[in-house]
């Protein structure tokens, strides 16, 4: 007979305590398989417990099939068929690695000053969200292309703002670009050859790896890729930085633009892909009008995202996709769900509509254009500044920093290491290694704070000043 | 001489209005390829505008590439080797198909009320969330696997509630189940083969056929899959759903739950993914203990999701990843950013901290248990009761209705269609169809409001009432 003891239960419930132990004396062989247990009525008045308790317990023996029924008969242990448990890996008892400790200070990385994201407008607008949106859309509409409201609002801010017409129902909404790239994949085929620009963002050919398709890192001439090179690389699908090259900063001109979309046009398989990445953050003149607005050949997929102009941590992305595309992705792609909270698109949907996104961009455009002046104006009355050359100033958030030096970048960059700071040159951003000294710098100086920069740059240029030519 | 009319600008600017007739001039050929323009200075006399005016308009057309400089010289048009644009597409003048109507009434759909939703305490925690978390990770930190502050509070809640002891390392958060299911290919690759069970969850095939990773559909028993069925298969990877097998509503015992761990103990390349899609909401006795808790050799994959619990448009799952695939998963795919807005991530562990979560699942049970009761309690005093049988009514938010008839589905779909209702059959669910005529229904109840249940149900077996046998 089953004797358990239930004088000290620990704030467990009596059933609970009793599922636990006959569990444990069955998973341990203690209770043979197969043997009888007790009638309820029997083991309630031996434990001087509640028939109920020991009526839960035994039904939840039952459900996850510790123990067996049998008509008029009673209750049996089952037989689990368990051989002693092998011993853990050692991995599992060790600690996973915490994450790596970033740099003090970066101008590799890519990032948005944390005191301008619109708080309040934002805690206001999903208030509204929340208390005034269609529930029923608002809680059950996950239509794989995004949001009504948001695709609505953006058809409208592309219109506006860029001069583009598009249908709403041509715009998918995705959780970051790499979302995005991971569904363009699943529309256009792991059948195709992928070209990237080389130098490239590596984040972006990393996502491709991960999904198992041939890639070709094309080089480029000072005018972007050119359609010669694309031609005989075999290539299916480009993807390109085409406003504003990362990492090299190239504008590409109208003329390159005609040709790769000729390249296009030349067979059914081929397609761009335009990264429209930073657009909004030209410093000078007019955003570059995208490949999108003067494809006629329904060759282009537009992806831009709101992780730079809002915060990286704000998953929000969007494609156009011509329509025959949007077509296919209903059909072939149609099952998934949006991958943006519904809030979060509503949200972002009248924060667009009220004015308040245009508002943020230009705000922001200010930002950074007084962030770049101060820098530019540091880089050219410092004591390297006789070593320094800069350009792409204008282009968006970053630009390039040529040094006047016989180092090589891996010396110049465990300098700026010693000292706490991360940099990354040209050389850094290309696939194939034609030269591991470009001597150019990235500076990425949208994320550090002001009261930051100076004692950054003060720092940075004070390790590498043995090594310019001055 | 370029001779343009700025008369009526219709709030354009001067420079962007110079810009476009320039523009449109070179992109029609009317002003060919290296055709010297007019220096700035003569422009602007000859156009009566500012100087500043025709800077800015040739500096924008020189960034865009339609003019080309020539030092000393001055500004030429650019060749750009244009062709006559080709027609358009057909295609691109029809609207895109609207998305499709939806039935007034479904059974087939799991969707959650959306009056339930606790819409005010998120809209303070978020606006908490806003004012008081540390800005610097709220809106930089993208790491792959997720904000800490959720990942410790979903370890938290874990170890509380279902007594799973995991490392916040091993959690990755992800913009839903088929987003994790996208990373768990590239994780495990996709040279393996993936058991699913049949019948199963259209869209998980949906899921893996996208990702081009080869499926086996393998057939179950009365206790769900079993080893030997698997082992035949030559499958590597096994998705089950063992808390409450979908669509069948099968709880896997616990004997056979061993019989899997066995199976992939025995091969480095097995692994099993569980999906716990919807076990908080067992109607009697506690959670089943997932496999992940008895799985003692690193093979289980656990995913669980908010979709059910909170709200489907609610983009938040996670995954609990072994600790060596976890390991992996920083390794292979920890340069991507995890696809969960910050905000609601910071939120939600706060959602959970402070015992929201905890109460709003049990106040949920409760609702769906009444719910569930008053569709019990219609199924067996409504007039076609006697030809009615239901099963698995306590393992979640579906159960099965078998129907004593000998119409096919079809027919009965068709006549529930007819009254604007959707259901669906078990056979609906089959991918090997071995029996179109299941005659069993399955009862999605969770989505449907209380008011709209019994006209509904009144609707429903009205239509299906001269197909029953009474």
């Amino acid at each position: 007979m089953l004797t358990y003891d239930f004088a000290d239960l620990h704030g467990d419930s009596m059933y609970n305590h009793l599922y636990n132990c006959v569990k444990n004396d069955i998973a341990a062989g203690t209770l043979p398989a197969n043997e009888k247990l007790p009638s309820k009525r029997t083991l309630a008045k031996n434990l001087g417990v509640s028939l109920i308790t020991v009526e839960n317990a035994y039904a939840q023996l039952l459900v996850e099939g510790y123990i067996y029924s049998r008509p008029r008969r009673g209750y049996y242990v089952a037989d689990l068929q368990r051989q002693a448990p092998p011993p853990k890996r050692a991995v599992t008892t060790a600690a996973l690695p915490a994450r790596k400790k970033k740099p003090l200070l970066s101008f590799a990385q890519s990032s948005v000053p944390p005191d301008t994201f619109p708080y309040n407008t934002w805690a206001r607008l999903l208030r509204h969200t929340l208390t005034t949106a269609d529930e029923h859309a608002l809680i059950s509409d996950t239509s794989a292309g995004g949001a009504a409201p948001l695709r609505q609002a953006l058809a409208r801010h592309l219109y506006q703002f860029r001069a583009l017409q598009v249908q709403p129902e041509q715009i998918i909404v995705g959780a970051g670009t790499q979302t995005l790239y991971n569904l363009v994949v699943q529309l256009l085929g792991r059948n195709k050859i992928y070209a990237l620009e080389d130098p490239g963002y590596p984040q972006l050919a990393a996502a491709y790896r991960a999904n198992d398709v041939f890639c070709r890192h094309l080089p480029m001439d000072e005018q972007g890729l050119c359609a010669d090179v694309l031609a005989d690389s075999g290539a299916d699908i480009l993807h390109i930085t085409p406003s504003h090259q990362f990492p090299t900063g190239v504008t590409m001109p109208i003329s390159r633009r005609y040709e790769l979309l000729r390249w296009a046009a030349q067979s059914a398989r081929r397609y761009i892909i335009e990264d429209d990445y930073d657009c909004e953050f030209r410093l000078s003149g007019k955003p570059i009008p995208p490949l999108q607005s003067i494809d006629t050949e329904e060759k282009v997929i537009y992806i831009n995202t709101f992780s730079k102009t809002l915060a990286p941590t704000f998953r929000i992305s969007y494609m156009i996709l011509p329509p025959h595309l949007a077509m296919l992705f209903y059909e072939k792609l149609g099952f998934y769900s949006c991958t943006v909270s519904n809030f979060e698109q509503f949200t972002l949907a009248k924060f667009i509509d009220d004015g308040y996104f245009e508002r943020h961009i230009n705000r922001m455009r200010t930002y950074y254009r007084n962030k770049r002046d101060a820098l530019l104006q540091y880089l050219s009355s410092c004591p390297a500044a006789r070593a320094l050359k800069v350009e792409g100033e204008d282009s968006g958030l970053h630009f390039l920093l040529h040094l006047d030096t016989d180092a090589p970048d891996a010396v110049l960059k465990q300098a700026a290491a010693a000292q706490n700071i991360e940099i990354k040159f040209l050389s850094d951003y290309y696939y194939q290694k034609v030269n591991d000294n470009s001597r150019t710098m990235l500076m990425n100086y949208a994320g550090l704070e002001e009261e930051r920069l100076y004692p950054a740059l003060d720092k940075l240029f004070g390790a590498l000043q043995p090594y310019l030519k001055l």
